[in-house]
């Protein structure tokens, strides 16, 4: 994430402090701390760690939203959908690895929002079911256990801001076709 | 988890308690009132919020440990021991849902255990990538990334505490047998 603004700058830091301490040991006198300012003018910027937290979450949870869309409505093959999901989480998560930890681990603090992030990760997740469902039908997957898929697959990629290569080190494409090969096809010789 | 002792009670409840509010956020005040108990008594049994941690989590960490340990040093093939993993991860995830989730989310919250859990945790990714590796040699799996063989079925069986039916409802068996065959042979026909 760029430093494009203010605003941007706190949200990432907050993400990185949040991701130390825990969004509930994180204070907004914390914040301004790391970012060498005064409470006082962090406040000219956003109102309260709520704030914070819904710019974090909300913000990634409707990229992932509109571009689940744009794979589930395509007419590619139940498998390509899948590698594209695979390639858009190593994708995101590569340009916002703190933003996601906050993500996975705090949007339970989100108050105002927290329907409608459920809401988003709900619908997220019946569009990627109804995307193995077809698989399934169309005998493209194994006649397996829809729900184990899912969240077999669904773990390791909200899992990637945890074991994903720094960004420095990392060839996207080439992790992105390992990791579609290990899910999809498995590890089995 | 049974109660046979009122200290496991007390660990359980705080297990519960963590998910629901996050560690930071429960204080021993918190956890006499969800047990209907005085503060004092509380003190009884245990010391601190800390000593409640290193109970849930050490404890899970060593078994896992041990665990692993035998499965390692058999003389089975690395197919079969990486499905023994699975089922370990179903069975100790089965019987201590509210705990593994204080283990995944928690364990930076350890102070005097942390070193040694860290240690604990190393340890066992280390196994579990010699085995992936041996069966990569072996010619057993495929010549793919070990490490994202390894981290891509880490982080499912570790986020099993999420996902895992309700005990009630859930055959341990054949959810195994389910979860073995989409990580190891993959989803694709």
């Amino acid at each position: 994430m760029k430093y494009d603004t203010r605003k941007d700058q706190i949200i990432q830091t907050s993400a990185i402090l949040f991701q130390k301490k825990g969004f509930s040991a994180v204070t907004m006198r914390d914040i301004a701390k790391a970012m060498g300012i005064k409470a006082a003018s962090l406040y000219n910027h956003i109102k309260s760690k709520q704030e914070i937290l819904s710019e974090i979450i909300i913000s990634l949870a409707e990229q992932f939203t509109e571009q689940m869309k744009i794979i589930k409505n395509s007419n590619d093959s139940s498998i390509d959908k899948l590698k594209q999901i695979v390639a858009l989480h190593v994708n995101i998560t590569s340009k916002n690895q703190f933003e996601m930890s906050s993500l996975n681990s705090d949007w339970m603090h989100l108050e105002a929002e927290l329907e409608y992030y459920l809401k988003l990760r709900k619908n997220y997740e019946n569009d990627f079911r109804s995307i193995i469902e077809k698989g399934i039908q169309d005998n493209e997957l194994i006649n397996g256990n829809p729900e184990v898929m899912l969240f077999s697959m669904l773990s390791t990629l909200r899992s990637l801001y945890i074991w994903l290569p720094k960004k420095e080190d990392l060839d996207i494409g080439k992790f992105t076709t390992e990791l579609s090969l290990v899910l999809i096809n498995g590890i089995n010789k």
